[in-house]
């Protein structure tokens, strides 16, 4: 099971690859929720998203012959892309199985950082298929998006950043979707001080891992109709003991509690986020009453988003105005 | 004649106020200039630009009676909200004369910093012609967006804090519209070390201010049909002759420049400025001769700009390509 000194060591590995990245405050975003929010800021990472954690850490990791093959992985995008400036990096080459809905920018991203481009259908049946024939075709080496203690590692190192800068959080809150970013978060945070609570946001319209913790067992999603292109994976096998176990709770959010907080962020803080890290401020704004007070820690998964579609987001949705 | 002395002294009377905002850098835009650059992200400003720096200086140095006659301006917008939050602040009221076409963030802005609008034709004479009948009318104090010493002052404090970051800069730019900016920028920076150039970019559809550098006296806009909505004001008559005396070159630009710019800084920074500051990106790709290999200060003005609009904007134009 994963440990805090795998998530140290992780750190010492990736360290010079990987931005330390800043932590924002903002003024009207703290009246408006009546607690002291501290925005650890992933969308200025290297590639666009805090991805490149787990996937340099994993990539660090492998031997040289492993490198020789070459590695295939299954991404919505921020993974592909990381994965791929990991292989660069480490003289290897990339194949990205991803769905054929991914939004443009995060595909110019993968291409970008050299990473070949394999489509599949939007749900996990497809992707998994793809995947495992990629893999046989290949003979590549598998770096799962999150269902790998290495990557769950390098996740985690958001955390203890956080809170090597705001020792005194009472609260950290982050998006959920495979569960890699919340369980290495839940290893750092809990392995350091038990008494912070860390918390889940999910989308109610990809809600796996709050219907599995209710189970006791892992839950699949019938459909992902959410804006949160991010988040629309199942929750892996590694991850979930440690969220069923020592998460504080998952909130889950509509997705136009995810545009309203969406356009907060943008229009207040002047920075470019994602939907599916917007999310861990609707969680915020929708339960004022675990946070009020309360400093609390939100981490902005990434910034890629295609700006094309923005001014439609913010047109079409009505918004409940939060004032 | 403005001071940097004057410039010093703003800056102790406006510090509590406002914030020392940050210096990004970005690898991606370096390596596509060819340049070292450092954006002053006054975007993350009080109010959402750096407009504030110009209005508390001169509303902190208005004496008991002229706050209580209120106070008036005419601004495209990021003015106005600054004024309003000063006025605030010294407990005064402001009426804010404003072109009809100003953007709605822009208008929200103004109003929830207790601004009261008064709408105007969006030109020059009808700016104009109001903003002498309200003054006749209400007795208020006139605090001028750019052709007034203590605003210039008050803006000339973003080098300052620039060039204290970044000693070794080789260059600034400026955005230049009514040329508060520029002049203050100017005094600051030949003052400290006159070996640093200081450049201004200007749209081609609202090019006043080169036009009057060729001429050698104020020349005006018959148009301004320009995207940058914060560069539509004709220099003024004080900031001109700085200017004049001692700019390096004022570089212009067409929109599609601007918004190509103002794309990259978005996609590749993470960051939300406005077109009015994306201009001085474009310059530098424009003219990358001008900045090759130097360390480039690029002051980065507001972040005040519609995002139910961006979509249309980045789908409508045909972008160079230049990568």
């Amino acid at each position: 099971m994963l440990t805090l000194q795998d998530i140290n060591e992780a750190y010492y590995r990736i360290n010079s690859f990987i931005h330390n990245t800043p932590i924002l405050t903002n003024t009207s975003l703290n009246q408006l929720t009546g607690s002291e929010l501290y925005f650890k800021c992933e969308n200025f990472q290297k590639t666009g998203s805090f991805k490149i954690r787990g996937a340099m850490n994993t990539v660090l990791q492998l031997s040289e012959s492993q490198l020789e093959r070459g590695l295939v992985t299954a991404s919505s995008g921020n993974h592909g892309a990381a994965i791929s400036m990991a292989a660069t990096i480490c003289r290897s080459k990339v194949k990205v199985i991803m769905p054929k809905n991914t939004p443009k920018i995060k595909i110019d991203n993968v291409k970008r950082n050299n990473g070949e481009i394999i489509w599949c259908d939007p749900n996990q049946a497809s992707r998994d298929y793809i995947l495992e024939s990629v893999l046989d075709d290949t003979n590549g080496v598998l770096v799962h998006p999150y269902n790998d203690e290495r990557v769950m590692a390098g996740q985690g190192t958001i955390a203890k950043e956080l809170l090597e800068n705001v020792p005194e959080l009472d609260i950290i809150i982050t998006p959920v979707s495979g569960g890699g970013l919340l369980s290495g978060t839940i290893c750092a945070i809990k392995s350091i001080n038990k008494n912070i609570q860390v918390f889940g946001a999910e989308p109610l319209e990809a809600d796996d891992t709050y219907r599995s913790l209710i189970a006791g067992k892992i839950q699949s999603n019938e459909t992902t109709d959410t804006i949160c292109d991010g988040l629309r994976a199942q929750v892996g096998t590694l991850p979930f003991p440690i969220i069923n176990k020592l998460v504080d709770d998952i909130i889950t959010l509509t997705e136009q509690e995810i545009i309203s907080a969406l356009k907060m962020i943008m229009e207040r803080m002047k920075i470019i986020v994602e939907p599916s890290c917007s999310i861990t401020l609707a969680a915020v704004l929708k339960r004022k009453d675990l946070f009020l007070g309360k400093k609390v820690g939100l981490i902005l998964t990434g910034g890629n988003i295609d700006l094309v579609n923005v001014g439609n987001l913010f047109d079409i949705k009505d918004f409940t105005n939060n004032e």
